[in-house]
């Protein structure tokens, strides 16, 4: 991602957004009506819809070790151990905050307030111990497809949606399974039209140029919305509590 | 991977598998008891115990424009058109086939029964389009977890065993959403004991060695078990179809 821009004496980031990248955290994707099921969309051949939103794998951390990511960090000079032992700078999300707490926007009351939330609750309660919030594999039953004598079962996995009151901003908490270790994994997901971006001209109805952005701004008219993110990725596992409790320190030192 | 090697005296295929890949097609998992459900095992670290298999997304075509992987195959000049247009040679599972057929251990009327059997699949039959293998997402409900007030939903992935008669080997099906368009796909995995590798020195009780490698051997004994996982194949979808379509003219040629 290229880097944010900062406007300091209007208090803004400018967040861009690569419309056309077919992996990587940012996808653009179509909200069917059906199912409300987002599934991808092929910007440059098929054009954007009023239905389309971006899905976003938004971050908060970058290893300092990783000299290109870092590059993509305002804030490389800042400086956590995370739960993995890793030395980190703040970026994406807790870059955010930051800003927003250095102009004073967000208050230290607030961000004491997310410490204190995050150390009240109890580790069975955190999202991937949560015995509520397991995959789970039916029984298998026999099922004959085309002549071959299967079982057949469905691995479930949970799904959390929360919708910021107010705005059209949703996460999404999907539960997975840990790819080297028994367990689950927690991954969260920012989701917001793309009528929300700022493009060089109306997006709806043509196609993306090529490896197009356009700028999501972050302003304290939603600020809010992300330091509830920030607080809700500390809910998600022990791990992610302790970076976002040390993120939190860094912010406030 | 590195490159199969034959024995065309012995009408033998060793099929060199890495056991220590964290990513890629090849992994080594282990058998949880109580749901038959597979976590990858970390083999250098923790070492291999008698109930890990071998988990491999085995593939049939290489791309003929993709050198590095070409080069993995050891029948580069056969050739036929996949259904996405682009020209491939055999590699892997069509690879063994070949071999096999060339040896006279696969006959041609088996081939031909394989071609006629696909032929006869209805279209809403195969298996990306069968009505009763959607994924399914359930109706949200409320549910508040630490303070949040989420919507949780659960999303249900049809998977598909199937066990061959009198072997240990298994195929897995995964249903997943495709990646870029609308629609399921169908992935295929074979699975099988670890105990069925040789290795250097007895696998069991022991760490793996770095980047150490385990063959797997395709003799007569089980070769039917790769023409049924062929055939198999071909009823995943009308890409996969015309794939194996191509790939049995091809071995026919």
């Amino acid at each position: 991602m290229p880097k944010i821009l900062i406007n300091e004496s209007e208090h803004k980031i400018e967040v861009p957004i690569l419309l056309t990248a077919v992996s990587g955290k940012i996808r653009v994707k179509n909200r069917s009506i059906v199912n409300e099921y987002g599934t991808p969309v092929a910007v440059r051949r098929d054009g954007f819809a009023l239905n389309n939103y971006v899905e976003w794998q938004i971050g908060y951390d970058v290893v300092k070790k990783e000299a290109d990511k870092l590059a993509e960090s305002s804030l490389p000079e800042t400086e956590f151990v995370g739960a993995n032992s890793k030395t980190k700078a703040l970026y994406e999300l807790s870059e955010y905050i930051w800003y927003f707490h250095k102009w004073a926007i967000i208050s230290r009351e607030e961000l004491e307030s997310v410490v204190n939330y995050l150390n009240s609750i109890p580790a069975n309660n955190l999202i991937d111990n949560n015995s509520e919030l397991q995959i789970d594999r039916s029984h298998p039953i026999a099922k004959n497809i085309n002549g071959f004598n299967f079982e057949y079962a469905q691995v479930k996995y949970p799904l959390l949606i929360y919708k910021f009151n107010g705005y059209e901003i949703v996460t999404e908490i999907k539960i997975t399974e840990k790819q080297y270790a028994v367990g689950t994994q927690p991954m969260l997901y920012l989701c917001f039209p793309i009528t929300k971006l700022k493009a060089r001209t109306n997006l709806v109805g043509r196609t993306a140029e090529i490896k197009e952005i356009a700028n999501f701004e972050i302003t304290e008219n939603n600020i809010e919305v992300f330091l509830e993110m920030l607080k809700m990725f500390g809910t998600l596992s022990d791990n992610h509590r302790h970076d976002i409790l040390q993120i939190i320190d860094t912010i406030l030192a």
